[in-house]
């Protein structure tokens, strides 16, 4: 998608600090860290939020949940903990409109929201 | 699963405030919102953690994400937005060893973690 941030470090014509990267996902270290491990995971494939997973596409957030615990583990929190968030619209702050999942963890969790 | 909170919910041994159910998920309304709108959205298949997620149960993860929009609907946020949080072990305070998806709307989010 032209004008998708997460889709340009996709293409690599933006930097990221990778963590995990296969043929449909991608993970990166969040640039403005809220944890001690903050990291952001995509499919490659444009999805815009959670609100447009239909039964088409749900393979790929299967694949990014099949993934999670290789990443918590590759960061060292797959024993001590983490936490997965997806924001949704704008009450939750969607910024970037690819969906994207936070995995946060190093630190004890505070508020769900 | 003897002895889980969310396995006697599915069986119908402890009530919950149901707000989706099928043959594979349940929503409920979480006992202790922690926003305005608050549900708590399960596989009936026991799954302990997402560091249990593999490759043979990832389509329950699937089915649950195909539906996050038709429930947000049913719970008035679809449009205005929601967080989805899931929380893996002990740094991030799971208390139920049955993997859930916490869906928060009804207001603007707050921190990550």
């Amino acid at each position: 998608m032209e004008d998708c941030l997460f889709c340009k470090i996709i293409a690599g014509e933006i930097p990221s600090s990778k963590v995990y990267e296969d043929d449909d996902i991608l993970a990166f270290r969040d640039i403005e860290p809220q944890a001690p491990v903050h990291a952001v995971i995509i499919p490659k494939t444009h999805i815009a939020s959670a609100n447009e997973i239909t039964a088409e596409n749900s393979g790929l957030i299967a694949g990014i949940f099949e993934k999670i615990p290789v990443i918590a583990r590759e960061l060292g929190v797959a024993d001590s903990g983490y936490r997965i968030v997806n924001n949704c619209g704008a009450d939750a702050g969607q910024t970037v409109k690819h969906i994207h999942f936070h995995l946060l963890g190093g630190t004890t969790g505070g508020k769900l929201y």
